[in-house]
């Protein structure tokens, strides 16, 4: 077993997968430091996000690799993969086109919870696009979904 | 059960914990929108988090909850809580002072691949502070780690 703080401090990539074999990876926009979503990858989808340079998740639900942006063109184009310091996190630094989100909004995170309040919430974005022009099944993320 | 359209656009927030009863929480800096670490919150932790206004995670190494800074003095005041179109992920704004990862550094990402390889990592980053100087158990991070 590696120790901890050897994880930390040295430059080995080691990534841990959690006992589902999956690893959280947060995409940020290399450009503007929008952070866009979080989904998980499993070795695979890492191995192939590194060598093809784009970003490649394992859908938990469909439980199948999902290139980001296979249905609905929005690919994420992977400048840097930084990993954090107990290595159990991955951060994507991406170039993006607009509209990340299969809800139609740039970023997943369109909301924010309302000032003074702990149940309701605020929508602070504005749609990038219509999602239901683009995704074909009629589905909003049918394919393009974590 | 809530349709998953319905969670995309309403305005509840409806966060949606594992079976673990956690939910990942990604903390980036409100001014440099520097992506700080993730770590994990419950829901008493969320809640502690909404009430006091400053960021309580739950530790799953050590089993309870886990004020950030703590120890260290490296709090997270929470500017805004968003949370991603599934309503499984939340993004703390947070205001913070320099030195928020336990290792030393600012962010807990200071590392990245190294271009073209899949397994080496290079500092991209410099320590704000000396982890051995504030961690008065001589274990860098053992109260301040997820």
């Amino acid at each position: 077993m590696v120790k901890k703080q050897s994880i930390e401090k040295n430059l080995r990539f080691t990534p841990k997968f959690d006992k589902s074999g999956l690893i959280p990876a947060i995409a940020q926009d290399a450009r503007t430091g929008q952070v866009l979503m979080m989904a998980y990858m499993n070795r695979q989808s890492l191995d192939l996000t590194i060598e093809t340079g784009y970003a490649v998740y394992f859908s938990r639900k469909r439980r199948k690799l999902w290139k980001k942006g296979e249905e609905s063109g929005h690919i994420q184009k992977v400048e840097q993969i930084l990993v954090d310091c107990d290595q159990d996190c991955l951060l994507l630094k991406v170039s993006v086109d607009a509209g990340q989100c299969h809800a139609g909004y740039q970023s997943c995170f369109y909301r924010a919870l309302k000032k003074g309040s702990s149940k309701k919430l605020e929508f602070i974005a504005k749609k990038a696009y219509k999602p239901e022009k683009i995704y074909k099944k009629g589905k909003s993320g049918s394919i393009n979904s974590p």
